[in-house]
C-alpha cells in the first residue's frame, strides 16, 4: 500500500509569492500552506479542518485568495478572445456579471475554470485556478494576431466567507453591498480607494470577494475587516476541504483536469451548443455532447474511520471492476462519514450505486454514489 | 521590517503531484518541499543544506526532479513552433543535443528558460522550469494553425549530480555514459527499458539527468541506483542553495521573471541577432539590444550573520540610491560570507562595487558586486 506523503514543510523562495496579507496570517500562526499559481494560499490556523468547517458554516471567516490571480484581457479584441476560450456564451454578459466559465482547448480538454468579471466592453478580468491561463491567452492573441493586452494587474482577493459576512463588509464598504446581488459586482469605495466587490466565494455558505488592487493597501484592508469583526466572531480561514466536497465544489488539478471535458465535469449548464457560438473546442465538445460522457463527476459516502488525505486518486470498484477514481476525501463530522468527490465510469455512475475502495491502506470500504451536494 | 514566512507544512491534495520516487523520498525522511510546475520538489532531508553543499562537492546525490516536466511538441510544424519560442538559433541543432533556449514573448519578456531536447527533426522535449510552458505552446500553435502535437508525456527526470555521478551511473547503465558528452543525451537501457540519459543537471559540480519514461519504473530506477552507490556515499540531494548561488545558476522565478528580457539575465550567448531568424519577441529584443540593457544580473556578496531567507527581494542602495535587488541569498560556508543573485541597475553594475542592503532585519550590511560564477 502506498505510504501518505509526510506533510512536509514548504520551502521559502520569491517564486512562490507571499501575498500582501501574508504578515497578518504569520502572526496568526498559519500552520498550513497550499501553493496555487506560484502564490501561497494560507491553509490552517492551528485549529482542526473540522473546527474551521463549523465556525464557517455559523460565522464570517477571511480568506487570502490572492493566489486567484487576475488575468486582464484588454482591447478592441478582448471580447473576441474571452469568447474563443470558452464554450460558455458570453455574447449577452453584463458588465458588472461574474461568469463561471470553463475554459478549454481544441480537444475540450479542460485548461482551467475561472470566474470572468466584465469590467467593460473592452476588459476582463479572468479570477483564476491553478494554471498559467495568462500564457495560454497570450499564445493565442499572437498567433491569431489579436489586438489585445493581457498582463497580471496587481489584484489581490481578498474572499470573506460565512453566513455573517455581509453584514462584516457593509460594516467596511457601507449598506450599498446589500444590493449586489449573486455573482455580480460594484465598485465601492475602501478609505477613498475604489475597488471592486463581488458577491461570490469558494464555499456554500455566502460571502463576497473584495478585489484589493493596491498591494500597499493589503495590511490596512485587512486590519479594517478584522477590527470591526471582533464581535462577529472573525477569524482567519481558506477555501474548507469538507464544506467544499460537501457542497460539490470543485478544484482544478483535483476533479478537473486536462484529461477531462466540462461534460464530464457535469458543466454542460456552462456550455453552448448554439452552432452560431464559435470557440476553440467546438467540434469536440459537440461531439462529445452527441456521444455523451463516458465519466461524470459524483459525490461518494463511505465508511470505516476518518480517511487520510487523498494524494493521488483512489481507484473506486463495483464487483471487482473499475468504476471510477476518487480525487478529494475527508470526513464529514456533520453526516458521519467520508465524503469525497470521483468520476464515476458511466456504468456505475447512477445515485445510489454501491462501490469499494481502498484508501491508501489495507481497510477495504465500503461506499456509494450521492447526489451533489450532498 | 517584514518578518520572514515561517516555514508551514505543505497541505496535500493531488492537484499538486508526488513523483513516481516519492515513496523512496519519504523513506529517507524528506522534511521540505518546494512546489514546481504542480509538482512536489523535495528539498530537505534532515541534514542542513550547508551538509548537503558539501556532499555534493564531495560524493553523488540522486535528486528527484520530477518536476521538471517535459513538453512534448511532435509534428510536421514542430521545428518551427520550437524555433518561434525562443531567440536561441535552433536551426542546426543536432538529434542528441540538449539546447539550454530562453522563451520569451512579444516583449521579449522571459516565459520559462527550459533545456530543449531534439529526438528527432520533427520532435522536441522541452524539460521546463515552473510556468506552464505547454498552455504557451499549445496556444500559439492553435492560433497559428501548426500542424503539431502537444502533450505532457509520462517522464519523470532523476538528476545523478556530484563527482562521482559518471562512476555511479556506469554501474548501471553501463560504460557508454563515458562517451556522453557535455549537453548532449543518449539513449541507454535500464532493464531492458531505453531510457534518455543527458549529462546535464542544476549544479556546477557534473552530473547526469535521466529521463525515466515510465512512472512504474521508478522506485526500480532508485533503488538499482541506490544500491550501486552505497560504496560511493549516494545520498538524496536537491539543487542545493548554495551551490547555485556561487554557481550563478539562474532560477526561473526567482531572478528570472516575464518582467526581464534575456539580456538582463545575461542569456546574450543565447540569442540570435541574425535579421535572417524570425522568433517571437524579435524586434522588441532586436530594440533592447541596439538600446542595451538597463539592469542585469550580477552576484552579489555581504557580511554579517548569515542571512535569513530571501522571501521576496531586497533592494540593495549606492549611497542611498537604489541600485537594484536581491532575488537569493544564503551564507556560504566555504567563502565565509553571504552570496547572492541580484539584479543590479546599469550605474552600479559594476565588479567591486560597494553596496548596502538590509535582509529583512534592522541590520545595515555592507557588500559588493562580484562576478559570477563566485
Amino acid at each position: 500500500m502506498k505510504k501518505q506523503p509526510v506533510l512536509a514543510k514548504l520551502a521559502v523562495s520569491r517564486r512562490l509569492r507571499s501575498t500582501p496579507y501574508t504578515p497578518r496570517l504569520e502572526a496568526l500562526g498559519v500552520s498550513d500552506y497550499s501553493i496555487v499559481n506560484h502564490t501561497v494560499l494560507p491553509k490552517g490556523f492551528g485549529r482542526s479542518t473540522q473546527e474551521d468547517y463549523w465556525h464557517l458554516r455559523e460565522h464570517v471567516q477571511l480568506w487570502d485568495v490572492s493566489c486567484q490571480r487576475q488575468v486582464e484581457i484588454k482591447g478592441p479584441d478582448a471580447a473576441r478572445l474571452v469568447q474563443m476560450m470558452t464554450p460558455r456564451d458570453c455574447r449577452e454578459a453584463q458588465v458588472g456579471q461574474c461568469l463561471y466559465v470553463p475554459l478549454i482547448d481544441d480537444k475540450a480538454g479542460l485548461i482551467n475554470d475561472p470566474v470572468l468579471l466584465k469590467l467593460a466592453e473592452d476588459h476582463y478580468w479572468l479570477s483564476i485556478a491553478d494554471s498559467d491561463v495568462l500564457l495560454w491567452a497570450k499564445g493565442l492573441a499572437i498567433g491569431l494576431n489579436l489586438s489585445v493586452q493581457i498582463d497580471e494587474p496587481d489584484v489581490s482577493p481578498l474572499a470573506v466567507q460565512g453566513p455573517k459576512a455581509e453584514q462584516l463588509i457593509a460594516r467596511v464598504f457601507g449598506d450599498a453591498v446589500s444590493e449586489i446581488r449573486f455573482f455580480r459586482f460594484s465598485e465601492l469605495e475602501f478609505n477613498g480607494h475604489p475597488m471592486i466587490v463581488a458577491r461570490s466565494g469558494y464555499s456554500r455558505q455566502g460571502g463576497f470577494e473584495i478585489y484589493l488592487n493596491d498591494s500597499k493597501l493589503g495590511l490596512s484592508l485587512w486590519d479594517a475587516l478584522w477590527a470591526a469583526g471582533e464581535d462577529l466572531d472573525v477569524a482567519p480561514g481558506s477555501p474548507n476541504l469538507i464544506e467544499r466536497v460537501e457542497g460539490g465544489l470543485l478544484s482544478y488539478g483535483n476533479e478537473i483536469t486536462r484529461e477531462n471535458n466540462p461534460l464530464e465535469c457535469a458543466l454542460e449548464q456552462y456550455c453552448c451548443f448554439d452552432s452560431s457560438l464559435d470557440y476553440i473546442g467546438k467540434s469536440a465538445l459537440h461531439a462529445i455532447k452527441n456521444a455523451g460522457p463516458v465519466r461524470q463527476v459524483r459525490g461518494v459516502v463511505f465508511g470505516g474511520d476518518p480517511c487520510p488525505p487523498c494524494s493521488s486518486t483512489w481507484p473506486l470498484q463495483v464487483e471487482e471492476q473499475y468504476a471510477g477514481a476518487v480525487s478529494t476525501a475527508i470526513w464529514s463530522p456533520r453526516l458521519n462519514c467520508n465524503v469525497a468527490l470521483g468520476m464515476l465510469e458511466k456504468a456505475h455512475w447512477d445515485i445510489g450505486q454501491a462501490i469499494t475502495l481502498h484508501c491508501g491502506d489495507d481497510v477495504l470500504r465500503d461506499g456509494r454514489v450521492v447526489e451533489l451536494p450532498m
